[in-house]
């Protein structure tokens, strides 16, 4: 059902019957170490290469969720996937086995919005009784994908951020499980010229204000009609972007405001800089952390909202401009 | 609605208000050069550089398939919208002025089946009045992409086919328009173990065959219940292995299968050798070609189906295979 301009409110609310998070040993010595399911030490994944060890992670997280949720492979109807490879090859070698029909989805560091709001919209208008949506990251792959060969050992400035390595998924249906999906905002590209690839926080920060700010009109909310509003992957210097716009439009998030990739890693203790990012990076932080706390009540009502950077090396290396995308979901407690 | 075991139908039937096909000079010249709105004989359509280019050709289908349906860019509330290159850049700079929301896909050259799916689903399920779903491809942007510099002037197979520089771009609504849209069946990944990156048909045949028979299996049709059976770049070889695999099945699509690469393309006078290919390919086909006789009543009901080779240089440069997948959407005439 359409919301305001740009939204949709589910009618049924689809609920999130289970969630998985598996991670790389990065993330798994950070701040949220308790919080996910399985913690690989192997940056490999017993594989040959790290685009396949991001497929490894996709199969298992996607396993897991099933596992968790209580629902089998085959009543999965869709799959709703991505990741931040080339013709997202992790997606395509990480969900073959499971023999799902694939839409397989492209919005950088956003996907696990695009997912869950698009794997909701499904369950929501009776087009499947379950769905399943997913995205994954790999430090080494994305490295590989989008800067330098590791060995090159390059330095990283304190506004860039570190890949993080994992796969957040969630099964959907229609009775029972954890939460709600109660809405969507699906996001508008937003370019503001901005080109610095290593501070891809400021260069989403506008498009997450533009996302949030119509979320909020569009169902008529306050900030404080949300618990949290958590951001995917803005960082340090992208949250203060985040919440200094917003202000300056009269709304005042920074009581409530949560990045996942600030959430995720310490940079004092692991020396990542300006935080976590990555597909990944708000799947898996939702997916063990986030998700629980709305399960429980601690959190009633919470705006999901994963952030892009739309660039490619061709596109950086043409000089063009990193515009930003953010997909938001809102997810509400049973309780 | 949940139709068989894998298929959607849609109750409404999401109208096709408009669609528009910009195409580059070699498709301009071939057998369909009269079907096309828009034919652009420079290949950087006056940018500087083939991404950028590709980029132009979907703001044009884009603007052009809003003319034609009378719709204006406020009223459509998403986009649908995907091409080959990493990250999808054509899209992202491509889409950046409508200021439309965007939901980014990939399936490679299946992508059009997918965006117009889920646009479908979205008018469908009342989260849209109206939806733009659009895919481009571009010769020299997926050449640079996946294959070798033009420079450097490779010899092509016969079984090779040559990626189409186009967009097409379809405007769907609820009421009124050219065709109606009845269902989705959405495709699974399917990885046969082939690996010659210049015989992309035959990688793709099994998705085809795969999706297809599905279709007739959930909506318990015969071939014969569609008038046409409309592949998106099998070519010539993928085609002859897509029929002969149904026929194995007992089921024999000859009479009434086309392929789009196969049609928009003499490989006689154009040296295109297997046909064109691309998320273009089909994009256009289906706009200039197909839809035309659907909306005179000509052919009555059309199974679409794009079909997709879900490789990148980085996965069949470590040796892995090319799983294929195929999206289809059944389109029928409103005489």
């Amino acid at each position: 059902m359409q919301q305001g301009k740009q939204s949709i409110r589910f009618e049924q609310a689809p609920r999130i019957l289970g969630a998985a998070s598996v991670v790389g040993e990065k993330e798994g010595q950070g701040p949220l170490r308790q919080f996910f399911d399985e913690i690989e030490k192997d940056p490999m994944c017993g594989t040959d290469n790290w685009e396949a060890a991001e497929s490894a992670l996709q199969k298992r997280a996607a396993e897991r969720a099933l596992e968790k949720s209580g629902v089998t492979r085959n009543q999965v109807r869709y799959l709703f996937a991505g990741d931040l490879l080339g013709q997202l090859i992790a997606t395509s070698f990480g969900t073959v086995d499971l023999q799902i029909p694939v839409l397989g989805l492209y919005g950088a560091c956003s996907t696990m919005g695009e997912a869950m709001g698009l794997a909701a919209s499904f369950v929501d208008g009776d087009n499947a009784d379950y769905t399943l949506a997913l995205a994954s990251s790999h430090f080494a792959s994305a490295e590989k994908q989008f800067r330098f060969p590791l060995e090159y050992g390059n330095q990283r400035p304190y506004s860039a951020t570190w890949t993080v390595t994992g796969c957040g998924a969630v099964v959907l249906g229609k009775q029972g499980g954890m939460a709600k999906i109660t809405g969507m905002t699906p996001g508008k590209i937003v370019d503001m010229g901005y080109k610095d690839s290593m501070n891809m926080g400021a260069a989403m920060a506008p498009s997450a204000v533009d996302t949030i700010w119509q979320n909020l009109q569009d169902f008529e909310r306050a900030p404080e009609d949300y618990d949290q509003i958590i951001t995917g992957d803005l960082g340090t210097i992208g949250s203060e972007i985040l919440v200094d716009f917003l202000r300056s439009k009269g709304c005042d998030i920074s009581e409530r405001h949560m990045d996942c990739g600030v959430k995720i890693f310490s940079d004092q203790d692991q020396d990542t800089h300006a935080g976590g990012s990555g597909c990944g990076c708000s799947a898996v932080t939702f997916c063990g952390y986030v998700l629980p706390k709305i399960q429980t009540g601690e959190w009633r009502r919470v705006l999901f909202v994963p952030t892009g950077a739309l660039l490619s090396t061709t596109s950086f290396n043409e000089g063009n401009s990193i515009p930003g995308i953010a997909h938001a979901v809102v997810v509400e407690t049973l309780m």
